[in-house]
């Protein structure tokens, strides 16, 4: 059988909640997530993953205790596993997000009203 | 240290060779790569990883053994370890890959011309 191609606009516009990843697609034991994001998130960092954020639509800023990066549409970041790290929208931004399985987005911090469902897929 | 956002295209203006593909960015033991695809490639699988292919720019299209995907820009496919396929593009298309680290392009074929150094970066 061969695999489906997964279209990132499609499977953007099956959700309108922000701050709520869903996967998308998972390679070995990594997932792709696409998330709608806007105003701040709250602080956290995630002890065992990497986390790499790439913006397809508008623009975010992720803020670190000695800094603040602005990522635009076409540019991606990489946190480094257990960097605090606080991504930020003044408008809202659509990303696709990229970590191991099982990975909470609000990492080490409290689960919290931004906490969401580490296992939720598009559809 | 704040990590450095990754610009897409200004990555991809760095290069021109084809079926070359080149790392911009790793995530725990995955590699983003960046790769400019014209005409047919060879048939191979990777055994030991799944390999993601995003379309940034342009179409292509995926030979497997049992039926053939066509890629959108905007599109991705997850090729399963294992799996033969071959990729194609009738005019140059610009892709980000992702897969383990190490991964040689041309997988379980034997070495030839279009093998391509597995560790080579952008920058």
């Amino acid at each position: 059988m061969t695999p489906t191609p997964i279209n990132l606009q499609h499977k953007l516009s099956l959700f309108t909640d922000q701050w709520s990843p869903k996967i998308i697609a998972q390679i070995d034991d990594y997932q792709f997530k696409l998330a709608k994001l806007q105003g701040d998130f709250v602080w956290h960092s995630h002890p065992e993953t990497d986390e790499a954020f790439i913006v397809l639509a508008g623009q975010m800023r992720i803020d670190f205790r000695d800094g603040d990066v602005e990522l635009h549409v076409g540019e991606m970041l990489v946190v480094p596993k257990g960097v605090e790290h606080k991504p930020c929208a003044d408008s809202e931004c659509h990303v696709m997000i990229l970590v191991h399985e099982g990975t909470v987005n609000t990492g080490d911090a409290p689960e919290n009203n931004l906490t969401a469902d580490a296992g939720a897929w598009t559809d």
